[in-house]
């Protein structure tokens, strides 16, 4: 189906919006139109339903085709028997974006297999684009578009878009973001791929302004051919960090039971991965730290990195991971060791890694480093024990984190063409604190080992994007 | 330094205190006696200080030799040159204990390390054993000990054992402990191991009754053969799980600056923790993982697993996860399946891994796994969108985690004997509930692929303990 049209903004920022299966009885159709009405769709949500005549103080209406406007978006939530039915109706009705949540196709066997193939026979060959089934559809954070219920108290607009397959998974994410603070651009849950998979995602979120960064979480490609043609594409435009089950025996039968999907080798796929400059992440923080450094930081210009710490620990775990992904530490020049050790207690060590210890030397070690030009990148370890912030607070009641840390933020902005990122750890009092005080500016990853692989994929995506190859950059000195 | 004696239980639960370098200035000659005046110590501590005649309405004397009282534990926080002669002073008053928390040693350079030898001179021959310097000393959070300040509001007992270098890096672990529901048995900073090293630490923690499993971070090893016979004799009594950085050379860089070891090779260390049956930990996230997993749960008799899951998504990552690394996951035998079949809507598979969705059907699943002879551990991964614990809330004031989830904590008591690990993701409110009604019975791990290590580990470590090769297992199929 590669001569399929491209998805369109309907599916996002919908005019009028159709929920065929709306129902009083808990669950989507129940869920979702309540969600849509109560944010801004009231005027211009059309609920169908032949077995009812008013919901939510909205006429129902047997068919689409009774409705009296045009319809931009159809959200399905029906039982599956149906909706070949249904789909009829909307192509009758001019419906060119649909997405159906409901469950019981390809997941559950032949039957619901052959489901799936009746309708997208019904919409091949016309301008009509489905998502799902088995699915929760979209998220839009920029707008409070959703056709899932979710809470938009906590999540925040941002500029990664997260591409997974099941429902479940999309919105147990959406929950855990504003933990993590990250800033979502789109949520897209593709279920079953029936007809738009994450070909088609990947090309329409390219497109998209407010998206930086994709992630993908993924258990099968569906068309091997199209997919390497568009992830080569898209990873030269923007990075695409990948998440991929399904990688063992018994991990394929896992996902072939819920989203139908068969799972490939897993050794091809990762081979497949590189050749498209897609960045395969190993877990699920994993990936959300490096989407995080993407979608907030500048590419570094060199693969160098500056580690300041307060903990030797920290710092030293920091040095590992970067060196084993080829980053080099560049030591200070003299004049920037002076400028330090001028100010610095005897025991500290001016080198790079830094470590300020208790000297309350954080901002002047930072500035020093930012303004070195061989050094292109920063992995910040700002860590306090709660007892020293305690008695700082005593001796202080208007101490905040400038008064330990200095003015990094101001630091910060002298250099935006220089990636920061930040490490740290402790109660969740002092995560809360530090994490007010750095903001996206200088964003907290889960690990060392994460901070120094979201500098190397910042570095690698930089080289791709420059690449003469068309976003495949085959000799890259990084895993 | 092979024949000095094992470390005393001083350490951690003395009789008399003294602070020698107490002060009222900030810092630990004020932090450290202000604490154990303030939990417990009051009647037993003696400050020490020629400088000064009374300090937290204690007196205070001006050498440990003046002190009208035996001295379990002296806690020395002067500066470093002068610290010899307070050995000295400590020597002759008898104390068998003693923590030099001071920086200013090895870690600084050539003068330093000479400061350290000489101290070592002074306790060879005798039975007296140094812990640090440039460290925090000890924290055992079953009775409120500790030699440096630490809220014990939040800090839970437990059964894990935290060996760290660095002070800093020990205090902020023990601030990050409650965020991950850890319990503690006991905290050692070793710092410069002047004296006390790690082997000394592993073999008093080996006979510590509060102690299931040890979590040691180091940065090199101070007597390789020493270590190598240590190691594997503790490592066969109770699971050791290592942490270890200054594994490249920029990283060996970091580490000598600052606890003055000197990082060996990367892969020789690999190679002997190994051979000893240690378990190195890829990060310090992984390495509490695998901590909790020990500290609660029962070693399994068969390498195998069963994945009891609400989100098809994350079920799939653990199963691929189990399987890399060598775990089996059983098909329900046919009874089993028909037990849960029959209840189960149309479109659940009865498959190991088991996608319970929004069945409702998590505790019988559970129950049904559990009961099933040939699976012997479980990673359970119960998740819920926020929302749809919303409306269960709405629908349902007295609703808990048990409407959902069933009776799960009374099917996981009935068979104490098969380890139980949970992964789940989700807002904080959700965290929170689901930790508080699992507590340790089913510890949360932070992702599947941690949780399928722990449990590979749980494994590995009862094949260790049974083996006749004295805690080495030369060819488990585990990596």
């Amino acid at each position: 189906m590669t001569d399929r049209p491209p998805i369109s903004d309907a599916f996002f920022n919908p005019g009028r919006v159709a929920v065929i299966g709306a129902t009083n009885k808990l669950g989507f159709g129940f869920g979702v139109p309540k969600y849509l009405i109560e944010h801004g769709y009231r005027d211009r949500i059309y609920l169908i339903n032949p077995k009812q005549t008013e919901l939510f103080g909205q006429p129902v209406y047997p068919s689409i085709t009774d409705v009296p406007a045009e319809i931009d978006l159809a959200i399905v939530v029906t039982p599956a028997p149906i909706i070949p039915e249904i789909i009829a109706g909307c192509l009758e009705k001019g419906v060119r974006s649909i997405i159906i949540e409901s469950a019981g196709f390809s997941e559950t066997g032949p039957e619901g297999r052959q489901l799936e193939r009746t309708i997208s026979d019904m919409v091949a060959g016309t301008s009509t684009r489905i998502i799902g089934p088995n699915c929760v559809g979209v998220v839009n954070p920029h707008n409070g578009f959703a056709t899932t219920e979710i809470s938009f108290a906590e999540l925040k607009p941002g500029h990664i878009a997260v591409v997974a397959q099941s429902g479940v998974f999309g919105n147990i994410l959406m929950d855990w973001a504003p933990t993590q603070n990250l800033g979502l651009s789109k949520v897209i849950t593709i279920g079953n791929r029936l007809d738009v998979d994450e070909c088609d995602v990947l090309a329409y979120l390219a497109e998209d302004e407010t998206t930086r960064v994709i992630a993908l979480y993924m258990e099968g490609v569906k068309d091997g051919a199209r997919f390497l043609k568009t992830a080569r594409r898209v990873a030269g435009i923007k990075p695409v960090i990948i998440l991929k089950s399904g990688r063992t025996e018994a991990g394929s039968a896992a996902t072939a039971s819920h989203t139908g999907s068969l799972a490939g080798n897993d050794l091809i796929y990762s081979g497949i991965f590189r050749q498209c400059g897609l960045i395969r992440a190993n877990n699920f923080l994993e990936m959300f730290d490096m989407a995080k450094a993407f979608a907030t930081q500048p590419i570094p210009s060199e693969p160098t990195v500056a580690v300041v710490t307060s903990s030797g620990s920290l710092g030293a775990m920091t040095t590992d991971a970067c060196i084993s992904l080829g980053l080099n530490l560049p030591s200070f020049p003299k004049e920037a060791v002076n400028k330090i050790s001028s100010r610095a207690p005897a025991w500290m060590n001016i080198r790079n890694p830094v470590d300020v210890g208790p000297s309350g030397l954080f901002g002047p070690a930072m500035a020093t480093a930012m303004e070195t030009a061989a050094m292109n990148s920063f992995i910040l370890i700002p860590v306090l024990p709660q007892m020293v912030l305690q008695e700082m607070k005593e001796a202080d009641k208007n101490m905040d984190m400038s008064t330990w840390l200095g003015d990094i933020r101001e630091i910060r902005r002298k250099y935006p063409e220089k990636p920061v990122i930040t490490v740290t750890l402790g109660s969740h009092v002092w995560m809360q604190l530090i994490r007010d005080f750095l903001g996206d500016e200088m964003p907290i990853l889960n690990t060392p080992e994460n901070a120094a692989r979201a500098v190397a994929e910042l570095y690698n995506f930089g080289l791709r994007r420059q690449s003469p190859f068309g976003g495949v950059f085959p000799d890259s000195p990084f895993k």
